[in-house]
């Protein structure tokens, strides 16, 4: 099979909203007057981002689903996206299955592939994704405000959980293992929470590489702190209640454990019961953990207010 | 040197165009009332795309140069990337001479970088680019019309020499190698003329993979076919005037080389002065190969009128 057949039997479809689609030099888009456009990018690497046995449809899933991450993270509507493939071989089988969890995932989101790029060499999935957002509404990570709520949405440090059994430092139970893999896997891309937030929130980023770090991203980009109350973030791994997860671990992974695609965010505080009902009107819960500070550090506070020695890092690909 | 070091100190710059650049989880970006966006990705892969050796300030130049070539074949006006790259460790000397590439490119252009990713992986550039073109100006692969002129920008064929003679396949003069290997290593795409002949040509396509393989695009596309005058396409192989090249190979490098980046196009022959005119205007030669057809082949002419046996394949990373 040579390069347009294995386009054409996998990738093109009829364009919609695009102008012109898969097909020519150029993708053709017209943009919607009044609005800014949100861009962002995420590269896959095999053995780096996932694993080489990895499902892949849960693989197609997952390249695009961090993408659109991003576009929530900005209160961006998701539109279009372009997807640049390096395989190794043509293999029809792992072919269908990625174009099957990459399609279903756009077309929830109502986001359209409109171009990209196929080549030969090592396993690389490369997606530029494409949103809007009505003029000056997109939230970014540079607006937090002393005295802000912060909160998280759904569920952190399972993916995490489930990497580390990979990895075989830790034994989980079958079912434990089973629900954090699905987190690792196949993350859910908070887009209606994010694009609700918009007038409601005063910053925002996905948590991608670690709650710590990303957050730590949002207090530079505003100059301010924060303080997260420890008691607050046990709940928040998913599998916590499945099984017995030592306390200093279930730290880790819900303060730095990464590939969370979950959202960090602040509102000040006469917005709570907005956010709750936003919250519940999007089916995405939402946790508040602390809040932001003037003193520019980033404390762990504990229940007695004594501050807890933060030793997690985020996740970095050169460290 | 961490993730975001790198960033900052080879790719970070103050954003011009862009209302958010490089920093937050989306690039924030406000098209031009009245417009279209086009669209384009391409990935180059080591080994497949360019040599392990090659200088890294050609290899910024080139893999922005390909991207851009796409925009000019749609006559869109260049105006922002996103670049993701996979490496496989931190070389600032190699950091610093792609990026410098890159940048140089770019700023000739007026294209702006706002975005990308950077990992850990075997070398990949990836990269996303988006021009802006007036409502409805846009020039596809479709619009070709039975009796239009056919065209070709600069030269052909000279890449394909440098990549056999890089093979080993074939020996050529020193002077005659510097000169095709620059061709090959730092194309240069036809922003200026692509966005001049708006309103002019009628179709359009970036010629990467061999001209004929790039013109069935558009005949394809058009429902149509062509005649080239095999007599008018010997002399577009820049170095063809240095050296004795073989016939049969300069043919096969013209017709089918790949990696030339120029454009073919089409326009109705009323325009031809019009043409002449804007190709010295761009400082870009152009040279009128032969004519649309409704006959829905691709013939290749000789001076007497017969017919050149047509056994040249484009290039196709699958096949």
């Amino acid at each position: 099979m040579g390069e347009f057949e294995l386009i054409d039997r996998f990738f093109k479809r009829a364009a919609r909203q695009a102008d012109v689609g898969i097909g020519d030099d150029c993708a053709i888009w017209t943009p919607s007057p009044g609005h800014q456009l949100a861009l962002s990018a995420d590269m896959l690497v095999e053995g780096r981002h996932f694993l080489s046995t990895v499902n892949p449809r849960d693989l197609g899933h997952k390249a695009l689903a961090v993408n659109l991450s991003d576009l929530a993270a900005c209160a961006a509507t998701p539109r279009a996206f372009l997807l640049s493939l390096s395989l190794p071989r043509v293999d029809e089988h792992w072919l269908s299955g990625f174009s099957e969890g990459l399609f279903t995932l756009a077309d929830a989101h109502g986001c359209e592939l409109i171009g990209g790029d196929t080549t030969q060499g090592p396993l690389n999935v490369s997606i530029t994704v494409m949103g809007e957002v009505p003029a000056h509404q997109a939230i970014m990570r540079s607006g937090a405000q002393v005295g802000d709520d912060l909160y998280v949405s759904g569920h952190l440090g399972d993916a995490r959980l489930a990497l580390e059994s990979f990895r075989n430092t830790l034994s989980l139970p079958q079912t434990v293992f089973e629900l954090a893999r699905s987190r690792m896997e196949r993350p859910e891309p908070r887009t209606a929470l994010g694009v609700s937030l918009r007038g409601v929130a005063t910053s925002m980023a996905d948590i991608s590489d670690g709650l710590l770090g990303d957050l730590g991203h949002i207090l530079k980009a505003s100059r301010v702190g924060a303080n997260i109350e420890i008691s607050l973030i046990h709940h928040l791994m998913l599998t916590s209640g499945a099984w017995s997860c030592p306390q200093e671990l279930l730290q880790r992974c819900v303060l730095a454990g990464g590939d969370d695609y979950e959202l960090v965010f602040t509102c000040h505080p006469t917005r709570r019961q907005h956010v709750e009902s936003l919250s519940v009107a999007c089916g995405t819960p939402v946790t508040r953990i602390g809040r932001i500070t003037a003193d520019p550090r980033l404390l762990l506070l504990n229940e007695d207010g004594s501050v807890l020695p933060n030793s997690f890092s985020s996740f970095d690909h050169f460290a």
